[in-house]
């Protein structure tokens, strides 16, 4: 086991109508004018930003609005917020909804708080020093982005895809209220749950590092969220399963089921980025669609992580070689995709890339993780290429 | 299930030789009169009170000590605590040690932010509006103190021993080097243990509000633990074994085996409380000396968690009644207390206990919780009384 740092110091307010709290909590955070950023009209045609801006009026707390953060969220809306915020004198960032909103807000917090362009940071040039406080309401449980230190951007030029991580991005508190997250689509909903899966189940396929405890949390998260996301997929409804799911979403991507490792995997992560940079596909849905073909490239080098993911978390029986096993829990979870409908390869996934679109995403990726980069296996361009290949 | 709060701000700095990053994180948190506070000679006598002063000296931090917290670390202390900080201008609390020094860190940081006698806070006549920031280099893994709200103090007069939790004393950094808790004599280990489990079996005996992600973290935890202490009582210089039991002594009582549930029982807690403050026993064997005659007392209002807790973490075989199963429970739970040394009534504790003394604890109990309190079962003072005479 490696040591680790543990930092999550999110305020998590949880439960129904925990967003009229919003005022109270931008106030113990030292907030006094503050930037409301959301994505589309969601939040608006639900009557959640009208809450929110009636509540901040209550308190007399002013503030400025800007919408647009879109999946994938982008690079223009970023530097719009910055220089909105710059104007207005805004020392507080709000993000309301789900991972893109909030990934926005990371981003231009990051943007006002350092001299020059804000990219540099995502473009591995250099490090934040800071970031404007931040708060968030969170809509959609999937990127843990309200408890996380990571935000991923996309760049247009080029649709290249980023993501940044610091300590300085955290959150200072999470209004997490389950009800917010019962309109979604069904398919949003799958994705999350599959978004949710993967934080966790990027950190838990490692050559080394791992902890018994930090595996058997690992473990008793992915079961719960599949259990749940099972109940989501009949009935949108279940308060009990919206807020499992979303607590799951938190605790799954906050550092808490990487503890003691070597950093994690990610690559199934890294692969998807290209493709969402391309194909402006949904993150958890391109997740699902690469992860069985990098997980049948990869087993055979991390096979007693694969082993024990098949029997612990897929409920496998352990009979037969530790290779059958594996590939058992494979395609257990690959089942279990399909079950909430996602899609386990491009095809499915409504991606018809050609071979060339492939190996630019390849070349991307490999450039991206600066060559080579994984822990269940190291995986290179040409690696790359392959998994993408047997994904179509 | 109930909507919560969960805010673990405390930073962790976790593995082999993390404490020579003390100077750097005293400095990252503002720290620039620090007072260190310890226990016992351990600290001295391995040298680690040397080698956090001579990286002090080396970062030019200046410092004044105060040693000497001793197990239900007492009152008359943290005063003399407080006037040191106040006469030195202390403005940062390095508490280095176990949940003693720890806990006794957090009073004095309460007694030095606040007006007014510090006890009013552990006699619940007010409520503390700041804290001295704190960090802390834990010695021994057990009362979680280090990422916790609480802390509990003893006060000589009347051997009242009270806890007081808020988040003003949350410890801003926790150094959690595993080999500095290895010379730890064997009953201290068990005891760390049992305290372990106990913070999250306090969370999982209640009625209503459980979420199924919280019990399968808590189980996870509580199997870890058992596992694991398996293991230090055969070979104490484990490293690994001192990990994982190290890691679940914070996650166990930062909050995140609880979110979800009602708060909690913790009558076992309360009753031990008064064990320590008459005896002082060591908190972990008292726990174990009460917690099978509470459990025996209450499962049967409490039946559907004590059966799950049997299924799933005492690994009892699902055959028989409810009731026979979690009696099948407890009964495990008991030999593995006896497995590690640990007491399972007040005989084993090395206890002898009146009729009177009993009485009189289970007085000082009800009086201490405002007359009743539990979850698993509301328990009144006549409660008390009966589970005080089973536990004999």
């Amino acid at each position: 086991m490696f040591g680790f740092n543990y930092f999550t110091p999110t305020k998590v307010v949880f439960g129904r109508n925990t967003e009229t709290k919003v005022a109270e909590l931008i106030k113990e955070f030292g907030g006094r004018k503050v930037l409301i950023h959301y994505g589309g009209g969601s939040v608006i045609r639900s009557g959640l930003l009208k809450r929110v801006t009636d509540t901040l009026d209550g308190a007399g707390i002013p503030y400025v609005t800007l919408g647009g953060a879109v999946p994938n969220p982008r690079l223009s809306l970023v530097y719009e917020g910055i220089e909105l915020c710059r104007k207005e004198g805004v020392d507080f960032l709000l993000g309301v909804g789900g991972g893109s909103a909030i990934d926005s807000a990371k981003a231009i917090g990051y943007g006002v708080a350092n001299e020059g362009d804000v990219w540099d940071f995502y473009d591995y040039k250099r490090k934040a020093a800071a970031c404007l406080p931040l708060g968030v309401i969170l809509t959609i449980a999937a990127t843990g982005s309200e408890m996380s230190d990571s935000s991923v951007i996309t760049k247009e030029e080029g649709w290249v895809k980023r993501g940044y991580s610091s300590n300085y991005g955290r959150p200072r508190f999470a209004i997490m209220n389950p009800e917010l997250t019962m309109t979604l689509p069904d398919y949003q909903t799958a994705c999350g749950c599959t978004d949710i899966m993967m934080h966790t189940m990027e950190r838990y396929f490692t050559n080394g590092g791992n902890m018994e405890i930090t595996d058997a949390l690992a473990e008793g998260l992915l079961r719960t969220v599949m259990v749940n996301a099972r109940i989501l997929a009949k009935d949108p409804g279940d308060y009990d399963a919206r807020a499992e799911v979303m607590w799951a979403g938190s605790l799954s991507h906050n550092g808490l089921t990487g503890c003691g490792n070597d950093g994690g995997d990610w690559m199934t992560h890294k692969l998807e980025h290209e493709l969402g940079g391309l194909y402006d596909v949904a993150h958890g849905a391109g997740l699902a669609a690469v992860w069985g073909s990098w997980a049948r490239y990869v087993y055979k080098n991390c096979l007693p992580r694969f082993k024990r993911f098949a029997v612990n978390v897929m409920g496998v029986e352990p009979e037969g070689s530790d290779e059958e096993i594996a590939l058992k829990g494979i395609e257990t979870l690959e089942d279990f995709f399909r079950s909430i409908k996602m899609p386990t390869n491009l095809r499915e996934l409504g991606v018809a890339a050609t071979d060339e679109d492939l190996i630019t995403m390849a070349r991307k990726c490999a450039a991206g993780v600066g060559g080579c980069a994984g822990s269940a296996k190291k995986l290179y361009e040409q690696d790359m290429l392959v998994i993408y290949r047997a994904s179509r």
